[in-house]
């Protein structure tokens, strides 16, 4: 097995993205690289939300700089790549393209956290070795 | 304590549920009436989702007719009332209005199900009488 | 060319679809029977909302009967049909299933209406003959 | 008139935007910082989208650091404040919390442009007088 590193999911803009501007709203960014880290995972043999779920990630910082906008029906690329990792946290670069146009960056940074019952505070620790070994950072 | 049969929230249209049509979406009246279903849940002194609970309600079914649009920044009102309780069901009526103008007519029937861990499949029981007993059918 | 009657996608359950029961918040299969319909337009050779629009199709009823939960990561289909046609309305059927698992099943009518300025009332007219060709109700 | 540099609202945490981890989705925050944004501009006399707008305002870039989860029906503030403008932006930064607890903050940047044709590239342009008189950087 290699460890994953980056991947890129092809996507197109669905109508209830896009707002009265006639361009996708903002926010859509964000779901749109979640989008592809999952498929990531995926790809590197995990779900990032199993059913008998041990650990979670949720999310410490995210950020978008947005330079062109989508518009209803476009195809467009995600690409994500980990751009580091640590004991408890990875993150993630992430570039959209339309054919050979930049349209966003972002970065997206998720630590690991026990499972808790619910009302009971989140608790970082350590990446399961059996996740970590499936990523790598991309060179 | 007297049991609710009925309850209206005042909203106000978000520049996100705006398409590109300049109206709202009409996937967002769903979630309208199901912010005015949550809000008579706590006005007869409950919570359709709390922490520990034990069962939960589930939709049976949802529709919408449309009159006319939204546009961003409008305020309007969503009425909710309960047309019909069963041993394990709910059924809510719904009206959207902005001033005296009728905006659209919904219907939502909700079933109670015991809460089950992941991978099981849910199933109907009888709404718990702590629950039942706040809940009246609007005459 | 053939009229089209009917199209099939297949869709995958993003995170974000997913509510703090585990399943598919039951506003998002509107969304989904609506990206199968766009499908369908873009199939038969059309866009339904395209930059120089004169006309536009807004939503006069929409409806979905929910059967069985769907997942994080579950994979399904979603197949829409033209039901009925008239002069300026399309009434849709919709079917989504998980293998051979029916998972719930929907309706959708929409009517023609001409492009107004924001602030006009939206005015009802003959679904234009170049869209009509296009398509034929599902025997 | 007085000009706004800042603006506080009061929220509550919607079901839909819980997800299957019990805390609110992080693509939601950017949501409320606009909300927030779009209240201060009716505190100030104006709306970021008029029906016969001859300029838009879309995002340049964004980002929120998350410091603690929101769960559903929390009541939380959303407070934004202008950080910086210049002839064609606005920076704003923007901070939620529950009670004393610091949810998370987060920051929004704004270009002018004019209002195009679909299809037409966005062009920046200054802020109209009208407007910027409206806002001051908060001291």
């Amino acid at each position: 097995m290699t460890a994953r590193s980056g991947y890129r999911i092809r996507r197109r803009v669905q109508f209830y993205e896009v707002d009265s501007a006639g361009i996708v709203h903002f926010s859509w960014y964000f779901r749109y690289m979640e989008e592809a880290e999952h498929a990531l995972w995926r790809e590197a043999g995990l779900s990032i939300a199993p059913a008998d779920k041990a650990v979670g990630f949720p999310r410490m910082s995210a950020a978008f700089d947005y330079h062109h906008p989508l518009r209803f029906e476009d195809e467009f690329d995600v690409s994500i790549r980990i751009a580091a990792m640590s004991d408890k946290t990875i993150r993630y670069t992430c570039e959209l393209t339309r054919d050979d146009v930049k349209i966003a960056t972002g970065t997206l940074t998720v630590v690991c956290v026990s499972s808790t019952r619910p009302g009971e505070p989140m608790k970082a620790v350590s990446i399961p070795a059996e996740i970590a070994r499936r990523f790598a950072v991309e060179e």
